[in-house]
């Protein structure tokens, strides 16, 4: 099954009705702006089936764990998403007939996502089963501007009647969420109040003390004339409406608009909750749906102008390639550093928890490269802040004097995962973190960051390494026992050689950041090394790790080894697998996906990719021959990296294989799971795999480089990136590569396939 | 806590009443007869903490599986053992005082399960809040000549006053599994009646047709005398009673007698249980208290004196050994080859299923030496019976052609568990049932067993060893991948030792055995061959992977690898070990007892001592002080073989040790859960402790050896060991070994200690 939306260069369109089709769309058209999102759920009735989701960024339940078999270490909650009030809504009866697409003859069906301006439309035409034909026409959005605020703009057209419409504008807090481990409801009721045209619902979550309120002012007109129709007031528990009546002429336009202010006591103290609320509800309604509207526009059109990509001649890749950076920029504006990247964004429940090392690895040099360096390094503080907990959370592991584990997933820095081959061995993850440091220092030339917050999180990070890891006598070298790698078709493998690799950078790495605090912020030096207690063994013991470490190699392929043995497995790729095999975390049971040599994600390549720069061409020829053709991509953060290296390699076919199965993944349900929502942080992947895939950018200290690729079968033969780091315009296609200064910068150094230039902004742009 | 029962060679006793023991009393002073058990519960009304339950031989509920993260091939349900009617309910009022030990002040309490004649007896007296004091006194059995029949004789007298007592004798069948993954009630009712001194409740189970019905006569009496008091007849939802309310003088002694009837239509058809019932509950209350109980310790007479194991001089270790052998007869006649024996027997709900691989592994030498052979050839039947779902199980897994995969957990041949590493992983299992059908052939000669039936199980069996395996490459040799040993502290390794070797031993012995077909039973060879589609290609197969399987080893320390890399650990004594850390599994998380070297139970060491006769002593002893050392034996089938190896290499103080943890895990409470219920199978551990421990007795096809340990500090310096399968009493003291024959045999060669003796069965015995 799939949602099968058009192909448009700006927008997202259903320009037909399917009963099958619409959760999907309800994921697919989900709107927000970085603290309120919401899936595309009908603002009036809808009997079919249906997800319905208002989110609120930061908001969480901590959800009673569900296992089946407890393992001791295992955390008691796992982080819920939590679906709050739903403030779109909007009960309609048509001459006592209440309006229900499901039960409706669907005469003309438009649905609209407007990734440009960030609007949300829908125009349907129908008739009821009263034979009474109308036309429903909806706008709404969340405002980037004023980031409390939602609109909704609705209105109904009688087409061949004169008659009755009433609107029941409502708050409904009466909400569940779908994914709830014990079919609890969330939320309990502080207070609610009805008046005419206003209202609010306030509620506060169960075990944790979130409060949020919605506040509600409502505007009914006919023909655009504001009508003085006394609302009947309702109010119930949790639940507030005006519901307005009127009678109207065949082709007279009857609309509500709603103008709802959301926010919790996370951005306000509980006593001034309502009043805040209310304060911007009413003034929102006062300014009016199109200077909202007008306002909101305008931040989406300053963030495409940092953001874009430009893709001619391939409208479903250009129209991918833009859903991915639409829905990266409104699930995540980078303004609180208590926020993060949720796997589904505000466009479902699934998963949970709002933080994976999705975010290190993918979704940092997405925002490095398109935000400013704020947003990125609100990510890097959101893990600094949460520290302390990673610290808890290693001991509870055993591990001490500041060891440092981060979570697999997380909310507030608890652990929430509780499956014993994920969440206590495939600490890989915690090497993300510290890479992440790293990288923002190497792009921004921040250091100041490393010395005031990220060597703290180094450091404990770099003590779990040096704890986790044990001698092996036998090996007379340092061994890791017991992990899972990126990989996670395999589980509690010895020596992984992603976790080893990641592991020994990370001792590196800390150790290189000591050292240069030590001589270049001298000033800084004892506070840090007195903060952090570090001892002098401690550069001893890592240095001695790192230079025992022990990598698992095969010299006859001249690969390195995933772990241990990975050479008694039998190797057959992928293409020889019959396809009814496929995918095999469908088909195999996990002891057969184990003990196979099939690969859900880069592993090996991982580590390649990330430290590309240690390895000659044909190290990474090799291993990349030998693990993609065994790799089943059955992660959605998989291809990008493949697409990556192969074009790095010049396997040019492959990697517009890999970008096929990255940029569309949602669009087109390639893992038949859209309707749960979107994958949000492998969306960076595929902006990943332009920008580092087909243009080569690799960002260096004192320059910009380029090795681009283009495929034989590149339907868009010519591409621009728009790339804010730099001020840059890049611009590839078959016969070269233009590059050109958007603004700020004199010069620029770049390097284009290993031929240096000096880029002039001058008027024209000079390359010398 | 522990429940501080008194030391007794017969007896369990518990003479004072703490709220706290009572749960665990609950579990030991369990009384069952392979069909009906229970657990020790108070026949009134008991406001303290219980666990109330009533168990039915076979009777199970497919409880709706329950984990945390979905893998591909999990069961959709776990079979629980169920909970159903309380039959032994007896409310009281005294003078308008509900009866309630919790609420009672305690004035002198005896409770005593009798092993000898399997009976449970109560003795209290107490004074009530109003200030009547009385004497309980209850006793009750379920019969082991009638397996339907279960009786209570309860009875009050006031002690210092005169007054009324009222007894409500009741069915109650609105009862729940403690254990219930979603809380669920799994009766449905079918129908219940109450008439005067009579009534019955009759139920089925939810998503399967068990109908269970049970049927009670009551009788009245005061001062032993009937009394036609008419009772007040009570019918309500799935409860029926009869209340008799009767005026007593201080002194007299008013009782109630019940009668009940209890079988299920696994034994009748539908339409005829009621009536089976009715008609058996009559009977038995006409025959009387006195002649049922008679028959009933009869049978228990005739089972002791086939199974008795004596020790002198230790009381604690004669009653603990009495113990264990008093429940494993309970819980398995034997008589009925559907049945099998729970790890909770029918003290307990938890762990659910009736059959582990510890049927095979560690009972069936306890039911061949102590009952006739039937009893374990039933045990062989069971899983001969269960083949066709083994096949479907291995085929979930993606095996085909016939092979064959045991379930970890079953009560009717469908897998029930649901942990990866366990349920997919731990297939050693599979070993141990082919293991057990040789083991019976060598025990009873019975080679006629394996032609019928046995070749079935093995072939299968072997075909998923031939398939599990995979050829190495990188080793040139076999290697099976991704498995969990015996030592479930190890998931997902790689060439566990004792995998490898018990699936080249089955394919080894499989193989023989279709040879000896061949050649000694010709006229069945062709229709084996045909009915298990046997292939010539399989015989190639599979001795090529008998001649080429890989096994770990070390050369220097002479040691058998427990799995690939296993010297990478860092290998640290348990002695070592802080004891804050222990026992591990609730001190450390997962993966550090994964990653460390510690051992759950034996596991090279296992294949050690099933195949005992392949290594020489110093073979054994080295891998002995490699792997003992290292354990930490958390699981309650550890202990016994370590026993019994110690032994055999004449470390009779490491043997001493081991079978102190053996022998009272549940009267003492060791692993401080006996609350649940008893380790039943372990039992059979504490037996082989002592028969294949210290008197190092082997079974061989012509003779029996003994090599008798006795450690310094053991207490009982004589023990005897009552051995049916030759008619053997054998008695070791420090002084020797004295054998004599029972009955029966005319001679029987004997080895002790490497010396032969022909034992003539003539009075007085003589040694030749």
């Amino acid at each position: 099954m799939k949602c099968n939306v058009k192909l448009d260069p700006w927008k997202i369109i259903l320009d037909h009705y399917d009963e099958h089709e619409v959760e999907i769309a309800e994921s697919l058209f989900s709107i927000g702006n970085g603290c309120l999102g919401q899936r595309a759920n009908f603002e009036e009735n809808y009997s079919g089936r249906t997800l319905r989701g208002s989110y609120i960024a930061g908001v969480y339940y901590p959800d009673k764990t569900r296992v089946g078999w407890w393992k001791n270490g295992y955390p008691e909650y796992f982080a819920k998403v939590l679906n709050s009030t739903n403030w779109i809504g909007i009960n309609v009866t048509i001459d006592d007939e209440i309006l229900d697409l499901a039960k409706c003859t669907i005469l003309n069906y438009y649905h609209e996502l407007d990734m440009k301006n960030g609007v949300l439309t829908r125009n349907v035409k129908c008739r009821l089963q009263n034979d009474k034909e109308i036309e429903l026409n909806a706008i709404r959005f969340i405002s980037m501007a004023q980031k409390e605020v939602g609109a909704v703009r609705y209105s109904i057209k009688p087409l061949n009647f004169d008659g009755n419409i009433t609107f029941e504008s409502y708050l409904d807090g009466n909400v569940v969420n779908s994914d709830s481990n014990y079919d609890e409801i969330f939320w309990n009721r502080i207070d609610e109040k009805s008046y005419e045209n206003e209202g609010y619902v306030m509620m506060e979550t169960k075990k944790l003390p979130f409060m949020v309120c919605s506040y509600l002012t409502s505007v009914l007109t006919v023909n655009s004339e504001k009508v003085d129709s006394k609302p009947n007031v309702i109010e119930k528990d949790k639940f507030v409406s005006d519901i307005y009546s009127i009678d109207v002429k065949k082709g007279e336009v009857a609309q509500v608009e709603k103008f709802v202010a959301t926010t919790s006591n996370r951005y306000s103290e509980n006593t001034e909750l309502l009043k805040k609320t209310k304060t911007i509800s009413n003034k929102a309604c006062e300014a009016g749906f199109d200077a909202l509207l007008e306002a909101h526009i305008n931040v989406w059109s300053k963030t495409w102008n940092t953001c874009d990509i430009t893709i001619d001649g391939d409208v479903a890749a250009q129209q991918g390639i833009r859903f991915n950076i639409f829905q990266l920029m409104q699930t995540y504006t980078g303004d609180d550093s208590r926020l993060n990247i949720g796997p589904k964004g505000f466009t479902g429940e699934k998963y949970g928890g709002s933080t994976y090392w999705d975010t290190e690895a993918y979704c940092i040099p997405f925002y490095l490269s398109t935000c400013n360096n704020e947003v990125a390094r609100n990510l890097l503080v959101y893990r600094h802040n949460q520290l302390d907990k990673a610290i808890e959370n290693a001991e509870k592991l055993g591990f001490t004097d500041g060891a440092a584990l981060y979570p697999m997933v997380t909310m507030n820095g608890e652990e929430c995962h509780n499956e014993w081959e994920i969440t206590f061995e495939e600490i890989h993850r915690n090497g993300a973190i510290a890479y992440a440091v790293d990288f923002y220092e190497r792009y921004t030339g921040d250091f100041q960051y490393v010395v005031e917050k990220g060597i703290d999180v180094i450091v404990g990070i770099s003590r779990f390494w040096a704890q986790r890891v044990n001698f092996s006598k036998a090996k007379n070298q340092y061994v890791m026992l017991g992990v899972t790698g990126p990989n996670e078709y395999e589980n509690n493998v010895n020596n992984n050689w992603y976790t080893n690799k990641i592991a020994t950078w990370t001792l590196k790495y800390t150790l290189r950041c000591l050292k240069k605090i030590k001589e270049e912020y001298a000033d800084y030096y004892n506070t840090v090394i007195e903060r952090l207690n570090f001892k002098n063994e401690e550069f001893e013991k890592w240095n001695h790790i790192v230079e025992n470490m022990y990598f698992p190699y095969d010299e006859e392929l001249g690969v390195f080894l995933q772990q241990d043995n990975f050479l008694d497995k039998e190797i057959l790729p992928v293409k020889d697998l019959n396809k009814s095999n496929l995918p095999l975390n469908q088909k195999w049971s996990w002891d057969r996906i184990l003990r196979s040599c099939y690969i859900k994600q880069a592993d090996v390549l991982q580590g390649i990719y990330f430290f590309e720069d240690e390895y000659d061409m044909e190290t990474i020829k090799k291993n990349f021959n030998f693990y993609e053709p065994i790799t089943v991509h059955e992660s959605s953060l998989s291809p990008c990296v493949h697409n990556i290296l192969a074009s790095k390699i010049d396997n040019a076919d492959k990697a517009y294989e890999m970008y096929l199965r990255t940029s569309r993944l949602d669009l087109d349900n390639y893992n038949n799971d859209s309707e749960d929502g979107c994958h949000i942080t492998s969306m960076a992947g595929t902006w990943l795999s332009i920008v580092q895939g087909f243009a080569g950018m690799r960002v260096r200290h004192n320059h910009i480089e380029f090795n681009p690729t283009l495929p034989d079968n590149w339907n868009g033969y010519n591409f621009k990136i728009l790339y804010r780091g730099n001020n840059l315009q890049v611009s590839v296609t078959k016969e070269g590569t233009d590059i050109s200064i958007l603004e700020g910068n004199d010069t620029i150094d770049v390097v284009i396939k290993g031929e240096s230039y000096k880029l002039v902004n001058s008027n024209p742009i000079k390359i010398q």
